[in-house]
């Protein structure tokens, strides 16, 4: 069997590996269960303490007040796109969406079928979605103001948030939740696919304010209504057991080992400037977001041929450095330095990157 | 730490102990990919060959020609509830379900929810849902006809299936899927939450038939359209890589250790028969549903009294034996005797129970 690799995998993505020594110590007997975490019943005290455990962690990681509900869906971030615009806006209403490219792209396709009228308030599709867009246009009245907090792909992420008027901002903050401190006085709904920073797959945490739980319209279907697990603290129904675990011994980990957000926002700041600082004085790499919308979490480059992107991926990996390719509709290289990938992965990288750069410079 | 006990919990429920130490084993670095099956990208190698073999497996084992599609899903059965007939039946259609139980119910609701005319061809209620109704009285022309196969909750199980003269049978058989052999041919569409007989909680397996998908009207929302996994091999987005992972192992199990679907349906029907015999031959505990429609997977039975009752449920556990409880709906106790329930397990209840009984009796 190999060592394990330095993973910079876009998501599902690197887990701290404390965290999953822990996960495999107990496996087969969980907190003196007798059963494997994935055996217990969701209705048991072994189950409800994770879920518990997991709640309170992320209202006292996040600072959220009484208003906000902490809540565990299926279905990822792409499922939210639909019962978003059907949860908390009329159909006579107008949506705003902030397009910086593809996951804000499939959340607005799904406010449109859902017979919304979407307003998109904002874009930067003219340059290549390479930047966050400062100019807004927005509805007064909307229901909503949509955004998506960082762009794996692109690797740019907004830093201050839009000015609404007291429109509810709704984030999908899928890659980037968790990684700083947040004022969430302007969310409405924050939500987040927990494969990148927060656990792995299988899994959508979503903190939703009250006053958004009062808008939602009766009759939806009972899995498509926030008030299905608002009300049943996520357990209408069988949940992802496992992937919650997941989440809550990472939120441990985030609280206890890291100290809570400021120290994980100190060290992600921290990972991102070695890159961006080898990028900046690099004549063989060139990162693909502008410098004022540069993402902490996805760190996007070209090199000067495709060949020799290829051949950097390819040889990095030989090196233990995982998951280096660019997302697959844009192509080039792309380092993804999520809560869980540490100082050593990054400066091992960047040795890398150095040295290669001297080789085929 | 205790040692493992007999889980006899209703779903999540027990996996077979070979998988559980496999998933252990390899849980820091999977197939030598320096990786956690937690941590590598689902559209990695290493999760294409997990996926594929969970597919191919499903097709061997359940013996499906090419007219049916494999795909997972999350947001378990419940969700189904509300896809099935948004997808697969037209607004003026009518829908026929067959009403054995709570999650029959369930379904019978969402199908309302969405508009459709349901015909209830058939109910148990009558006799508080402990039989399978015989008698159907079905639409002509309706979209299709859902069951429930097997009724966690009341303790039975549809033997053969109803005729329904061509139209597609729908049927939800979380609880028993992969337990029995069994005739696809008149079956549409199938459905089945892993966390009983084949996997952990947090992935639902769809095994849908081409004709049906042909019927499925366009400007569903993305994720609530079936050929949204079907075109994708069920990754249009990010899916519930862990659970389908352990589907995948459970699967392993199921057709090189226990030999298949009849071997598995020898197995549970052994097992099934020590528990009825002993309700049979019993004078202090009482089965709860009719002899004809008895379930293979459930096993659902009264004490003298409430009291006693808690007090079995407790000695069992401090002698290993856990998840005896009865759904919290109807109280009583209930054995969950699922695939990885083994017969070790149901001799060492027998014994107990027998033990029990002598001593209150």
């Amino acid at each position: 069997m190999h060592e394990r690799i330095h993973n910079f995998n876009a998501g599902p993505a690197a887990l701290p590996l404390a965290v999953l020594e822990e996960i495999q110590a107990t496996f087969l007997n969980f907190n003196g269960s007798g059963m494997s975490i994935t055996e217990v019943s969701h209705r048991s005290q072994w189950f409800d303490a994770v879920i518990q455990d997991a709640v309170e962690r992320t209202r006292r990681l996040m600072k959220l007040d009484q208003r906000f509900k902490v809540l565990f869906l299926q279905g990822g971030a792409s499922m939210q796109f639909a019962m978003v615009p059907m949860n908390f806006a009329r159909a006579d209403q107008t949506v705003d969406y902030i397009n910086t490219g593809t996951w804000s792209t499939k959340a607005i396709k799904e406010a449109a079928i859902q017979g919304r009228t979407v307003n998109v308030a904002a874009s930067s599709e003219d340059r290549h979605f390479s930047y966050i867009p400062r100019e807004l246009n927005l509805t007064p009245g909307a229901a909503y103001v949509h955004l998506t907090s960082n762009n794996t792909i692109k690797g740019t992420q907004w830093g201050a948030f839009p000015e609404t008027g007291g429109i509810p901002l709704v984030a999908d903050m899928s890659s980037d939740i968790m990684s700083r401190p947040l004022d969430v006085a302007p969310f409405g709904m924050i939500y987040a696919g927990a494969q990148k920073n927060i656990g792995p797959s299988g899994v959508c945490l979503v903190i939703v304010r009250e006053d958004l739980l009062s808008r939602i319209p009766k009759g939806l279907p009972t899995m498509l209504d926030y008030t299905t697990y608002a009300e049943k603290n996520s357990m209408y129904n069988t949940p992802p057991c496992f992937a919650i675990y997941v989440v809550q011994l990472v939120l441990k980990w985030l609280e206890e080992t890291i100290g809570g957000l400021d120290a994980m926002d100190a060290m992600n700041r921290r990972k991102a400037a070695l890159l961006y600082d080898l990028l900046d004085h690099s004549e063989f790499y060139r990162g693909t977001a502008e410098a004022d919308s540069r993402s902490l979490m996805n760190v996007t480059f070209r090199l000067p041929s495709e060949a020799l992107e290829q051949q950097f991926v390819a040889e990095a990996l030989d090196n233990g450095l995982g998951g280096l390719k660019g997302h697959r509709s844009v192509g080039g290289c792309r380092a993804s330095i999520y809560n869980a990938t540490d100082l050593e992965a990054i400066e091992t990288l960047v040795d890398f990157m150095q040295t290669f750069a001297r080789h085929h410079g």
